[in-house]
């Protein structure tokens, strides 16, 4: 690959953001186009992202005492239909397997969208006694849903995620684990992703197919736009009813669970992109950037200098750091031009002149400011660094979000408040009919409700309002 | 669940060896059969022997230089088409995917029975000149072949496994990578599964469809069985000749590069059952188990027992020890019982009278051995049994292999050899007709040929030799 290829231009992030998304993410090596259309590679360097989210949240799932599995990915179509709501979600955009082994199937095959329907059958199986309960389940897999519009990372035909699903005796019980595990996802964007979001439940409209209620969460987007970064959903009684997920109680009597389920997926990569990057390229939040620290040595031919980066990059790794040196044959310019694309938190610098003073120079992704450490307390400085740069993308992430959240009174002023790249805060009765005309005046809808109450009236039809609501324009 | 379901009569491992496994798998709660036939549901303490033998292995493909990374799930029919042998070998067992999103397909897309032909279409997109290479790229993912005859972990139509593919410059590397990689399989199943493997190249009958050379790992299972654990393939030109793979090289010519791959599955997990299981069930390795260390509480109510067990477990888990205190409602009677079945390598007991005299009572599950150790030193002893078990398992796995490798110079030698649950080494003429004679007559396959050549005549036709070659019937 030529070198003039690699550091091609980005499109401007401010005038044309659609096409910065797209750039970064094909030119950093995230991710590539699949040869069947909406699909996606998801590449070593976007990969390692992905890595990263999935032990992280592995590991608080296991600290709330949920269960890794694995389940049939093929569905047969009947399991779709036992759950009303859940099939019209869900039946218009399923890939199905009609044919297998060189015949024709008896019965279509779905490639699941989600798991519910084969998980509340096996725990229909599974569920015997209150002693059983709870049960607390999660598979990281595929999942398919056919899209029409696609973009990598945010809306692909294939995507990666993690389904969680669990039974609980009683209805508070599993509604409480709704709610316990949306903060848990909360707090992982925050101190791993770096990245603030608005919680909250979701209107009837926006739920997902056959819960009882949805919460979610919401980023907003360096353009004002809202993604939604992950859902918990409450499903009362009504998977457990379709799936004949009953137990015996302590008292010996027979009933049935209560499930709720929660999802996080390879979204969550669009979502930190469009969150942290600038007009340079990807600036990724150190928990879960494949490198930490690049190591660019200056000057590499002459004696020593790559001896004293491997050296530094020893010792870095032996403190818990990941790093690499780079000692392709390109000139230190195009390393930095090229890692700065790729969004590696911290550049070291180090050539003749910084070992012979027992320096390096160091420059943040995020600021872009380069300062000089003592080589000889790298682990000390490179760990403080890596530590404010996490609290500063929150910090800009945060202030962001919280100057651009306006209240509305009426659609005109929602609808400005949108063009201007801003979530709105509305009051909203809690008709259908308003919340959809708000989608078609304003191309906004209703992402979480808030639980303030603080907005008297209805955005839209001026009666009095029974919810706060964030209105956004949303991925 | 009442107790006396649970600790259920196991077939007979010396009688009925194939209902022994299916009880095993099933009443340990590895694995269930998912509702689609052929479909299996890995279950949390399967999926745990899973998630550390994905972790082992990931490690040592790291070191090796391989990256993750995630293709795409549907493959155009076409892509099989390209590669002769590929589609010859894979079509009959497809699963197809003819409609989506509520329409009908142009091209019908078949789920990924492996991917050499997406991953070689992506590697004919990504490699340009010789500075690409090698590349080295795997992924941990689902595929399916729909197979007539299915048992859980051992045959399935859906199973997990990882699939690594790289290109090289030339064929000696990625010639020499397919040997490798196969030495660091079998170097997994001998430190990480305490498992005994043969290795060598397949016969032309054996090979993997499209690929000039496979080798494959053979371990001998209780009854004389013999399973293939992993293969890896050197596949010359072929793919890259089929998906254009092609670079430009060092003296500026473009030429094809040359792939190899390799693979093993969650097959692995039935063939560590069936090589390390007893009468009593599971035995498991324990690098892999979930938990090495059960401790269970006697008299448990007595007061201070609980916590000396949970005190005891928390230093054990310090020292990087898996272990979990069986606090239920059981009788010690069912709990050891239940370990058993389940395969746990160590039992701790621990009582008032151990603690009074500040010791604890130790089984080691492979050898059911009992013996007590100071409490004040439970570190080291417990972690010193650990090793100790791992060595065993694996001794003892080996000497039963080795014990039953014999020698046959005819037919009738090998049948009455493979009759009594032997492996097989018998001179082959190199021709397909002595291959598929041998299995007419015996039922026995040409596993993998050795290395030595010391059998000089083909045990079918009685002309002189090419190969010496394992013969065995296998799983």
């Amino acid at each position: 690959m030529a070198k003039d290829n690699f550091v091609s231009q980005i499109a401007d992030i401010e005038t044309d953001f659609p096409q910065w998304y797209t750039d970064v993410v094909i030119k950093t090596k995230l991710v590539d186009y699949g040869p069947v259309k909406g699909t996606m590679v998801i590449r070593p360097y976007g990969y390692a992202i992905w890595e990263h989210i999935r032990s992280e949240l592995d590991r608080r799932f296991r600290e709330m005492g949920v269960e890794n599995a694995y389940f049939p990915m093929l569905i047969p179509m009947s399991f779709l239909t036992k759950e009303a709501e859940h099939v019209e979600g869900f039946a218009p955009e399923v890939a199905v397997v009609t044919h297998a082994g060189g015949a024709k199937l008896e019965e279509p095959l779905v490639v699941r969208p989600t798991s519910e329907t084969i998980i509340g059958h096996m725990f229909g199986k599974w569920v015997e006694s209150w002693r059983d309960l709870p049960l607390r389940q999660n598979q990281w897999c595929n999942v398919m849903r056919w899209e029409k519009t696609t973009r990598p990372f945010l809306r692909t035909s294939e995507f990666l995620w993690q389904e969680g699903h669990s039974v609980f005796a009683t209805g508070e019980e599993a509604e409480a684990a709704t709610q316990q595990m949306l903060a848990c996802y909360a707090e992982f964007c925050k101190e791993v992703l770096c990245m603030p979001v608005l919680t909250g439940r979701k209107t009837e409209k926006e739920k997902f197919a056959g819960a009882v209620a949805t919460y979610g969460m919401e980023a907003m987007m360096h353009d004002g736009k809202s993604l939604q970064a992950g859902t918990t959903h409450y499903m009362g009684q009504n998977f457990a009813k379709a799936f004949e997920i009953q137990f015996t109680g302590r008292e010996g009597t027979l009933q049935y669970g209560y499930t709720m389920s929660y999802g996080v997926s390879t979204r969550l990569i669009g979502a930190l992109i469009m969150t942290h990057g600038d007009a340079r390229g990807l600036v990724l939040p150190p928990p879960v950037a494949p490198y930490e620290v690049v190591i660019v040595p200056i000057a590499m031919k002459k004696e020593g200098v790559l001896d004293a980066c491997r050296a530094l990059a020893d010792r870095l790794k032996q403190a818990g750091v990941r790093v690499l040196v780079d000692d392709s044959d390109n000139s230190p310019g195009w390393k930095f031009n090229e890692w700065e694309m790729k969004g590696v938190p911290l550049r070291i610098e180090l050539g003749p002149r910084d070992i012979e003073q027992a320096k390096m120079t160091v420059m943040r992704r995020d600021t872009l400011e380069k300062t000089e450490l003592p080589l000889g307390s790298a682990e000390e400085g490179v760990s403080a660094l890596i530590k404010d740069i996490c609290a500063s993308l929150y910090r800009r992430a945060e202030a962001r979000m919280q100057t651009r959240i306006v209240n509305a009174g009426s659609l005109d002023e929602l609808l400005r408040a949108v063009d201007g790249g801003n979530f709105v805060r509305a009051g909203w009765c809690g008709e259908r009919a308003c919340e959809d005309k708000v989608k078609e005046f304003a191309q906004a809808t209703a992402r979480v409700i808030d639980e303030r109450e603080d907005m008297p009236t209805c955005v839209c039809c001026g009666k009095k309002a029974k919810h706060t609501v964030f209105f956004a324009r949303a991925y």
